[in-house]
């Protein structure tokens, strides 16, 4: 393609509202432009290389069995209702009327849709299993986006769906997804990791996140560096204390504790470590209020605590909620004769003689222990692991890292076919629900963890597998009869092998060479003063210095440096 | 790819809710399923054939030098007001709010979104022409969504838009498209003719409609049988009367009309011919009526009303409209001391001695003549050319036939541009707007029409360039592991060369063979009581019997029978 006919509006300063390194250098090289907040035009380098990232997936998903489908984007109100998700899915989901009032979601997931789908068709067990894809354009309408495309509120997303009769079909459907993947964002030369997720509210379900490493990343990736194991900081178990604490018990006593509100005000006010200290916090588990405490270094981790209480959606209690419960500021609860449930974490519950809020604004009581001066309802994992401490398989201490999530792969189970009455006759004659996974990667969201790993100074270098050339060529000087009539024969011969990007606009080489290395094409040739000798410069992406090669022997030197 | 991974719920009996043919196909052959009134989900082969349609598309799209893109489908309501669009779209263009209250559109087109794209970027003549397409999901709320894929709500587009300096750039390149349309559709496999089509209010714009023909098309196309001359119905000139009538002019008179409403009852009442009366409409162009006299047996063309008047908007003016500004029912309206401007139809213009509404109702007046009884404020082309009449070419009478509209091309000048403010410098240094072209493809559209003109009474014939499938395999009894062995066999072999459909499911043989011909791969080899003795039963789509063939010499068979 000629550059000329391109729409690659690079810019020569760095764009300083970005916030990601992969969304100041798709600015920066032409790659997509902000259409509005979180909405983004993808420009014609974006578009060769998404068009690229979706063949390698389209083909790996068929390569194990996978149908390509393509579902609307406008759904019917009356499905998500069928699921309860009108409801619970919230403000990220994006709603209409249509001209006669009726009305339809923008599809963020098509769960909903693929089960209606396939429902009125598949009537029996023979049909199964059955694993469908697409490739698609979706909206979530993000209370924060950010990062570019990274969370956008819309993207591209291949979503997949399959349908089984036995866990064992499943099984067998979860482990070729999650090879495909493998495969996938391996030929996408990603350093990924797949690591062990939470299944959120759909109960015993199995589920893994592939992160791309990415410094940028939103997840926090636990790991061990002995074994296999790796996990999302929202699922990895946090240590139970090895033993209960022997310390004798105390009389407990309420004092006042003016301005104390943290626990670290808290530690100080009694002189003692934080660690000695509680925290508690008043959550609600769908609707339903619960006291949860903690040791006043830790953090709660929410996805535990929904997974703890097989919620649908937890959230922090306001300050109003809590005083017209409890009738005690956020800084001053505790559990003594607390009128809602009471859950420990499990470090708590080895821990001896330690203050908590008096549930009176002011003050607290030191000296508490349960059991005898107030009763836990129940004792769990309701905080995040920190990095160092001991993890659930033994193998060490955890490391912790930074990832993008690019990929995931889910076992439903029977959830939306339970909700929307989809079953099938099973080998006995007999109706049984079906089982269902559900595998997503993030297209647009995979395209920006490329370009944060595949990156110098200079601009972006992209994979062979994705790029959206082989071949730069540039003309040093336009107006040299001898320099374009070479370089447009080379463009002839070239294109025939290779998809090439000929630079042939009018401007001058200084700019043509900064733009060249901000695309990031695997290899550049400069047809030059030398093109009246056959001779042009060819120099690899992470290259320093260029090589003089004849034009006839072009070809092999291509192939021999495996540039293209 | 094995049919049990497939899903293709073909049905046995007829669809009848379906209104074309295609529907009924596509519905038979388990290509769409409905979820909404127009919102079809796409199954595996129709997935297919849109790939191989998208890929024939996208290539002529870069062999002349188009750049692909890919643009939002949410676009912000301010854009659209620059443009004016956001009120003159109406009800067809559906929109939302996101969850900060802003206001947005579901694109059913991209000119506002794409000027606004280049605008920005594009400051000098010398980085034009450009020309940019993307292939993408697009949204208009039909009133009465209907045909399937044909008139959907949600629908897949090829659009295109170009940018120049000047006439002669955007002419090459609306011929370089309109050659492009002509490849892709030839390659598609539809017949088809280009029409010269109205350009609407854009002022002397020029435009191009690529018509499959077909019975179901909702378009009439005029043609010649001895001249290229061929033209939308819309668009085609009706041909003005060769002379003006010289009847001696007659005294009008006012008489009661009991009951007379319509021109049959008119002429029936006075004794004459449909022809020697006249009708009067009344219509609002831009809000502003306008009074138009009609012979009494010609329909009127609202398209040439439009052009007629430079208007945005034609809509017939409402029965209380009509009665608040001339005092009479629409039954009795006529242009003499009429208070709106009146115009005549040609054909009108040469009449004398006629028959018009008194403006009162329940009476008309007779030997009414213009010029003596009122004044036109004008005389046009405002009624619908009928067959037989004669071409504005010459070259002889009026055919018609139907088409589908499955693209257009469009020179939409400095209508977005001006509207937008986006100039460029030209050649001197001075800011000129930048004249653009617009071209579409229906995606989806098209796909209709291919099966409206690929099919017989069995079901689908695809033609090859776009078959999901080159070769469809059948066992004929899955039982047998002779066949099954071989079946599985050849499915290896011939996927190395070809893209095979393998028919591993256990169903009856006669399923299966009317499957096969309902979904309508171009050549079906079926393994049966043969395979024993290495011999399989081979039949073009369109073919009566089987062949017996060696598979020895299958592979030579298939090439010297040019079936795949």
């Amino acid at each position: 393609m000629r550059q000329s006919q391109m729409f690659i509006p690079t810019m020569r300063e760095t764009p300083t509202e970005a916030e990601s390194l992969s969304h100041r250098l798709m600015l920066k090289s032409g790659m997509i432009k902000q259409l509005a907040r979180g909405i983004y035009a993808y420009l014609p380098i974006t578009q060769l290389v998404l068009n690229n990232i979706q063949d390698i997936v389209r083909e790996e998903m068929m390569a194990i069995g996978g149908a390509e489908v393509h579902l609307p984007v406008l759904h019917p109100k009356e499905l998500w209702e069928e699921s309860g998700r009108w409801q619970a899915y919230g403000k990220e989901l994006m709603r209409l009327k249509d001209r006669h009032d009726r009305e339809f979601a923008l599809g963020p997931t098509h769960e909903e849709v693929i089960t209606d789908l396939v429902r009125d068709e598949l009537k029996s067990y023979k049909k199964l299993p059955l694993t469908l894809f697409q490739i698609q354009t979706k909206f979530r309408d993000e209370l924060r986006p950010r990062f570019g495309l990274l969370r956008g509120r819309e993207f591209i997303m291949k979503d997949a769906y399959s349908f089984h009769i036995d866990e064992e079909s499943l099984d067998k459907t979860y482990h070729d997804m999650y090879d495909a993947y493998s495969r996938i964002f391996s030929r996408l030369d990603l350093d990924f990791r797949a690591v062990e997720a939470d299944g959120g509210s759909i109960g015993g379900s199995h589920t893994h996140e592939f992160m791309a490493l990415s410094d940028i990343g939103e997840d926090t990736i636990v790991f061990s560096e002995t074994s296999d194991y790796a996990a999302n900081i929202e699922k990895a178990v946090a240590p139970k204390p090895e033993s209960v604490s022997d310390e004798a018990l105390k009389d407990s006593e309420t004092i006042e504790t003016p301005n104390v509100k943290t626990v670290k005000e808290l530690a100080d006010f009694l002189s003692v470590n934080i660690e000695e200290t509680t925290k508690t916090m008043v959550i609600k588990a769908d609707d339903n209020l619960k006291m949860i405490v903690l040791r006043g270094d830790q953090e709660l981790n929410d996805v535990k605590v929904k997974s703890f209480f097989q919620a649908e959606v937890i959230d922090m209690a306001t300050d109003e909620e809590i005083i017209a419960e409890l009738n005690a500021s956020p800084g001053s609860l505790g559990p003594v004769k607390a009128s809602i449930p009471v859950y420990l974490d499990y470090q708590v519950a080895a821990m001896r003689n330690y203050p908590v809020g008096a549930n009176q604004t002011g003050y607290h009581t030191i000296n508490v222990n349960h059991d005898r001066d107030f009763q836990a309802e129940g004792i769990g994992d309701f905080r995040f692991i920190n990095e160092g401490e001991m993890l659930e398989d033994g193998s060490g201490p955890a490391k912790f890292m930074r990832g993008i999530e690019v990929g995931q792969v889910f076992k439903l189970g029977t959830k939306y076919s339970e909700a929307m009455n989809f079953k099938v006759l099973d080998q006995n004659g007999r109706q049984a629900p079906v089982l269902m996974g559900c595998y997503g990667i993030g297209i647009s969201r995979v395209l920006s963890a490329v370009v944060e790993s595949h990156h110098d100074d200079k601009g972006i270098y992209w994979p062979k597998s994705i790029t959206p050339f082989d071949i730069h060529i540039i003309t040093a000087n336009t107006k040299d009869e001898t320099i374009t009539e070479t370089a447009e024969k080379l463009y002839d011969i070239l294109e025939e092998d290779y998809k090439v990007l000929y630079d042939d606009r009018n401007e001058r080489a200084g700019v043509k060479f900064a733009d060249s290395e901000l695309i990031g094409l695997p290899v550049r040739i400069v047809v030059g003063r030398g093109a009246k000798d056959g001779i042009v410069e060819v120099k690899g992406r992470l290259e320093e210095a260029s090589t003089e090669v004849n034009i006839a022997d072009l070809s092999t030197y291509l192939t021999d440096n495996n540039y293209a």
